[in-house]
């Protein structure tokens, strides 16, 4: 009995896209989807109804965070962090690999863990894969992630490929301490950079563990956008069609769109909530960055295509003030809109997928979003 | 045609408390009443339809803080103040005479009006009755405050006498000013701090002019709490029976409470907001800090007795969680909490009117909340 179940429901004939159901303990969700991101038990700003209503279905949370506040041990004891935050729909954790490695300074890999210190108040720690992966079945998310180590980009192929090994045998390590598989899932995450032969070692490695899902882990990280799109372009089809494919902490929405394309299933990324914390809005016609003074006098929505709450309700030049004056509500709806477009992207994604019109999708999105002019931003 | 209706309903017999009826432009609410303070446009942290949630029909927002950002002629352009952040409700709005004294190190008291520095920037400012009027009436409230000094507290007698002159010359040149009394009612506000015979004399020249409305000034300004009692004890009794009363700036449950007895109909202050920023609430047990150590683990709502939404979804270590790692969604759910505590407040305050039982009411929840404790803070 495993807690994660993947259908495939269509492929996409113009691309090759998915379109897929995940089922967790705590419901399902057609993917390709997006998850937005409440790294410390909460979607910065946003209440849980609020979620459900732009039409999320999971959620990410951060095991790493969670670990220092307030501890698992009262997430736990709270019942879970479901019960703990009030949200009912799926979560997935990530291992805290990730944060072990880009937020600590001082940090020493063993084949046993990781010792580094605590970002907050520089205490020594020490993360395994034992460690992450007891921590998540404290939290009791419904898709835990495997401990993995995230090397820096770019990294030698030496490297990669020591790090690649001891990445697949941390992943069995977490599947053997993983104490609960009937009520969460576990996936693996595939590594090796930009080496074709090390993504297909990673993935055979843990296709061999038979995981419920896989994740791509080592992209967004820095490297063009055309690299990316490679790497997945020669990763994906390692992965098996049976099990959900996820591609960590990718969320501008041309990413979003090619990601589908070359057969990724779930997204998550900090970028609609951090830029929204900015006045930074992702719409229809592209970026708007609200703040600007040329908005003070534009009593129009932020994005004429959208119907969602702060666009029904509210015009850029009130959204300008309240960023400006560092009013809350302010950020609650630009974060409530940026979630909102992704969220609403991916279940166009879907609709062009069912309708096998994904390619025309992507390019009528990318004219329109501006992504085709010459130096187009990535969101 | 006059802008501003009280009708009042019933005198507490146990208490002469007073149930009455406001009806603006933008609907009715009954009295006594408190209104929760949007500084700029926005009440910290709540969207509207949450204002509407509690039970709010009135909001208070700050003359001196919108002249100064976004500008009044902003929010003219967008429609008034109403359309400009989305409340149909009602709103009053102060004159900005409070900040002028209270916010401004420089300032130069002249009989046309007052020199000062923007808060912000240091530039040198010049507000005056008519200009306070003008930007009230640019906004678009249905409530508006004539413009006062505000004395320190405390001031010789001489000083509150000629600054209560020089108020009632001033109330009438804002009336004079006054552009739309038949959409906004403009009104005056009482001062003369402690002294009987000044409160006596402000309320006289005030009453002479007829506002729809007085106010009562210059109190919760750091007197002590039976100070503020006293001079109600006074003052109410030379107001209009047919005229709503407003005692400005007091938002603690025991003020309100005693307010209310001596025949004040509305209330407004920063208070509830404020504290809820610290992870300060207002329960029907007393003050729950619930940043503390002792909530940590303490999985049950602020207040059993509360079923506001915040009580009903969430518990105290997750709120604490939340406050602690400076999380948006825990003060917007101390924020929300304090909110509806007071509003609630206000409504069992009205029913008791009603039965004639406030005296009893009073004794029953201030020995609930700690207020007859001896050193019992104000909140
Ligand atoms: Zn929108
Ligand atoms: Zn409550």
């Amino acid at each position: 009995m495993t807690a994660i179940k993947y259908e495939l429901i269509k492929t996409c004939k113009q691309t090759g896209a998915r379109l897929g159901r995940v089922t967790t303990p705590h419901g399902s969700f057609e993917t390709p989807v997006f998850m937005p991101v409440g790294t410390l038990a909460t979607v910065k700003t946003m209440a849980p109804e609020e979620l459900k209503d732009i039409g999320a279905n999971i959620i990410l949370s951060n095991t790493y965070h969670l670990w220092l506040r307030p501890g698992e041990d009262i997430v736990e004891e709270a019942g879970g962090l479901h019960k703990f935050m009030n949200w009912d729909g799926s979560i997935l954790t990530d291992s805290g690999g990730f944060q072990v490695f880009s937020l600590s300074d001082m940090r020493k890999i063993e084949e046993k863990g990781v010792h580094f210190r605590n970002h907050l108040s520089g205490e020594k720690l020490f993360l395994s894969p034992e460690g992450a992966t007891k921590i998540q079945n404290s939290l009791g998310s419904d898709i835990m992630m495997a401990f993995d180590e995230c090397p820096p980009y770019p990294a030698t192929y030496d490297y990669m490929k020591s790090s690649v090994e001891r990445t697949s045998r941390w992943a069995e390590r977490c599947l053997e301490a993983h104490q609960k598989p009937d009520q969460q899932g576990l996936f693996g995450i595939v590594q090796g950079g930009e080496y074709e032969d090390l993504r297909k070692q990673s993935a055979q490695d843990l296709i061999s563990l038979d995981f419920p899902g896989y994740a791509i882990g080592g992209l967004s990280v820095g490297e063009p956008k055309d690299v990316m799109n490679r790497v997945l372009d020669f990763t994906t089809p390692l992965l098996p069609d049976d099990k959900p494919r996820y591609l960590m902490g990718v969320g501008s929405p041309d990413s979003l769109v090619d990601g589908a394309i070359r057969g990724v299933d779930m997204f998550d990324c900090v970028l609609p909530t951090r830029i929204a914390r900015n006045g930074t809005c992702m719409t229809s016609k592209g970026r708007v960055v609200v703040r600007n003074a040329k908005f003070a006098r534009d009593f129009t929505p932020l994005d004429d295509d959208c119907d969602c709450y702060t666009c029904r309700n509210y015009t850029k030049a009130y959204l300008r003030h309240l960023i400006k004056t560092n009013e809350t509500l302010g950020i609650r709806l630009t974060t409530y809109h940026n979630l909102y477009f992704l969220v609403k992207l991916m279940k166009d994604v879907r609709e062009a997928i069912k309708e096998d019109r994904l390619g025309d999708f992507r390019d009528q999105f990318f004219d329109q979003y501006g992504f085709n002019k010459p130096n187009a931003k990535n969101f």
